[in-house]
């Protein structure tokens, strides 16, 4: 159970809500994100609501029976749109594309390729500087320092970054210098993480863990928004099968369940998703048919000499034929 | 290695073409469809094609290094087209939709689909006779007099028909009363049924093991293509996955990827590719988008009261919605 | 629910068995078996069952509420035994140990193993003569000759046979060279060889199959035993899974949820479970101590020649040293 | 590649190695754990490795063509035991049990299951103070102070502590107060946490992720090996199918696949390998019988009122005849 609390509500009010469902033998949190306050109950049987809505304070009150609740699309029926500011909005109509390398190379690379961004009318730039990789042997990123030169050559062209944060101490080195903050799938289930990007006011994109049900990916997000983070968007990136004649499978299926279930914006991760380059332009379209509110796509002047992910990173001229079949059949959906 | 053969090649040029590959130690099979004739021959190392494709009768040589052969587009670069006859043609630049219940009830059901087939400009009704099912004590299907009254309903409407055959012995009675054959994602791997498919000239549709590789698919389908049937037709319905949140995880990524690795057209079967009724739409558009030749589609005047798979089926009131995005979409991609 | 019917029952009593579950809305199946006559009913809601076992003929009557019925183990609490004759009994308190090459390749090579498996004291040799090949290009066995073969030398041993039957009209022809039929994984729901099967008082052995579940694996043996033949027995041979560091997963957890669901025999297949020749014993072993009550085995006088599944074969020394470490722990166990 | 370097090795001898692998043109990283100090190079082409075993302050050198490196058996080919102190030794020829609740609930708690294994002579304790759960509103762990009290009460009795460590901050402050660090399935590939974890001398055991594969472990592994930390054991907890008949899928074969790739002893999650309890003696048996070192058991005095993960959790009673069992079968295996 939701309840929703008046923006002006007394200290008082909310101390009766509390005893109320105290007395109802209900546990409860109380949750204040940067839009509004909440009280989220868990409801263990049914109980007449109306006791919670009369009460002093309540703006409204709404029984949401998944185990996730304020990511539910149970209570807040319309879907949601994230400001990253200068008219940059992610949800509603549009589909909107982020795209970038796989890791941050240097200056020259990021320049090339926000330039290109830039003249394609693309408004927001992927790319990492804290890489997860599997072995430790391998390059992990710029760091700090690529990130601020990514931040400042970004800005130059009014272009928004969205890049990877792996854990809880980069949260605050980081903050000043991105628009939106990437769980990785690694990460999708690092609940501390998580917790903290709750503090944050900065948008929180979570990526669908490697085997990760969508039920764990919503659970995830709860985390984040009852942590006090509204600005959410959720990641379908492919899971991992039996299948070897590609890197993840795909699941189309994820998106219109994850719109059905939830309020929040779906992006769809195609390169990972397939990972082979070829390819990514087909699962884009199927992402964008089904459904989705964007994609995020690996994309390199050179890949083929990409530090890392080249077989599956498109080309400019490959990305360019993509964008320009999105914008005819974005029409059309 | 393919060789392809002439026509009218002379038994002696054929003999001579077997001696030859003997004697460099190649295995080699003789595959004689109702197109052409073939001599297959698996290449352990490497040789030079010409000492092949200089022998009298030789039309063309190929080296193909798939562990499937005949289906591969390693050899035959243009995509396959299937020819039901009536000017009804699968594959090419269209986007064939099969519509039907999941299983035939009785000749009022079939009436009122056909009919409404008829009057929507769908060419192909699916139905099943003989129904797979998990328990012996299910509803299995109304067998070979169903069938018969399925063909003559249809017939009567100039709409053909696709249904499930599961078993070597049913080939033969079903032969006239069909237009596809449809081999069950159960069956996928039942070579015996495979092996004499390939003996009647009727196209095949073989469907996706449960949790069958792209890999097997293919080798399944050249099981029909090299015991003498050219006429198939690839169908992706959905792998077994952990996920619980939907019937099966419909595999967007194999459609590009049979593409790419074969000649034959690709159906998708959205309904149980996602086993949910409000999504199926979502589903076929994506398969549309990913470059499916086509889908087959769970159909029913009242889904609630098919006798099976109601809650993956479409009422016709949807189907009309789909279809109307179908058209618009097909004609932008 | 379960009406077990006295073995003298009179066609009136059956009659009025059957008008009675008429009356109560109960749909139900007549089943006759080698040992037993059964009527199966479906409950849709629950009954009071004095009602049924008050009538003339009924010997008891159970409440089974899984979806497979007569190889639940909730109204045979004891475990059955199969008997091939000559005191050969699987099932009880022995690991039954099987053993022979995955394909049956000449007649020197059944002697040696069959000799080898009379000296061992080893009492059922394995061996395809069908063999269901991913390839239609592959090696498929030596047919219904190699099984007269293989019968002759081992019959004059006193050594049972168990192969694989992959189709309808085999089992005529194999069945008095065979002691038990084998249905392969990729025909783990054929559903008509199953039905089939259960017309035969031979017993079955049911491989999982690849990505079938522990339900589905019940199920299959329903079809079998409600057809007719209660000899059965249920065996676990790995699934698929994502992993690629072995050939299948051998799902372990299935040996002890088989034998808590159901009362038949449950056999273990290592060799395809983990598919590495020198893992063998371990997964062999593990499937004794989580409580199976046989191992089927690849086994060969020189694996790397063996024209099939060299690669998971044990020779006859690493055979004979597995089966020592089988006697000590079973003793155990 | 691994360099075992002198542990007397002089800075110029040091020097001259890192220079000749410069000169050859292959990258290489200095690792130094508590036990020695190696150069760890990654060859991409083969070279003569006597180059570099003739430099000064070389003890041994050797190629491991594996991903990972100083986890690999390749260059270490004795099995590595996990010292406790006191006597208490993971590793060897023994089977070593850990057990206890899976959430530490209040000192009453701890005092009874801590006499209990003292009573029963078994030396490790696990408990959860930190619980990653997948809903925010679940209970959480009593943190930092139920780890002082489980310390001080299990120290007062002899007995160590494994408990899991979910994220960098929690490593100092729990570090005086356990004895193994657990890395949870959720944080298997959490890189900055095994990176940390890699800078402490306690013992640190690294759970299989959900669905991570056997290679993504040793990789796991070598992050921490490499972070200069080489006491580690590798737990195998099951994996996530398609299967749901039981909530994890424990993979037997990961059992002697570790053993043979790793030195790094493998202790076997039995608990939610199956998560049923009265299947968890069948799975810990299998997993003793295939080569598992140890086994880690939830336990309780009253599992139906365990705060979290009851199903799967054994009684006083059933771990004792468990415990006996594992005692004869130990010797057998």
């Amino acid at each position: 159970m939701i309840i929703q609390l008046e923006s002006n509500i007394s200290e008082n009010a909310t101390q009766k809500i509390r005893e109320t469902l105290d007395q109802l033998g209900i546990s409860h949190t109380t949750i204040k994100t940067q839009f509004q306050h909440y009280e989220v109950a868990i409801l263990k049987k049914d109980i007449d609501i109306r006791i919670i809505g009369n009460l002093e304070g309540v703006k409204d009150v709404h029984r949401v029976t998944d185990d996730y609740k304020l990511v539910s699309a149970k209570w807040k029926v319309n879907p949601t749109s994230i400001d990253l500011g200068d008219g940059v909005v992610i949800g509603g109509d549009d589909f909107t594309l982020m795209a970038g390398p796989c890791s941050i190379e240097n200056e020259e690379q990021i320049e090339k390729i926000a330039d290109y961004l830039y003249h394609n009318n693309v408004k927001i730039m992927r790319g990492g500087v804290y890489k997860p990789r599997s072995s430790p042997y391998s390059f992990r990123g710029l760091g700090i320092d690529g990130l601020k030169s990514f931040y400042k050559l970004c800005k130059e062209r009014g272009i928004k970054i969205i890049t990877e944060v792996m854990q809880v101490s980069q949260i605050e080195e980081m903050h000043d210098y991105i628009d939106i903050f990437q769980v990785g799938a690694r990460n999708s289930q690092n609940f501390n993480l998580l917790d903290e990007l709750g503090k944050v006011e900065k948008p929180v994109m979570i990526k669908r863990g490697i085997s990760g049900s969508i039920d764990e990916l919503l659970q995830s997000a709860e985390y984040v928004f009852s942590a006090g983070n509204e600005n959410l968007l959720l990641c379908e990136r492919g899971i991992r099968t039996f299948e070897k004649a590609y890197r993840n499978t795909f699941d189309i299926n994820a998106i219109p369940i994850l719109k059905e279930k939830s309020h929040l914006p779906v992006i769809a991760d195609p390169s990972h998703g397939i990972g082979i380059r070829k390819h990514v332009d087909k699962v884009t379209l199927a992402a964008l048919a089904a459904g989705a509110d964007g994609a995020i796509i690996e994309l390199h002047y050179e890949p083929e000499k990409a530090y890392s992910d080249g077989q599956q990173t498109l080309s400019f001229e490959e990305f360019k034929r993509l964008k320009a079949q999105i914008e005819v059949l974005k029409e059309v959906v």
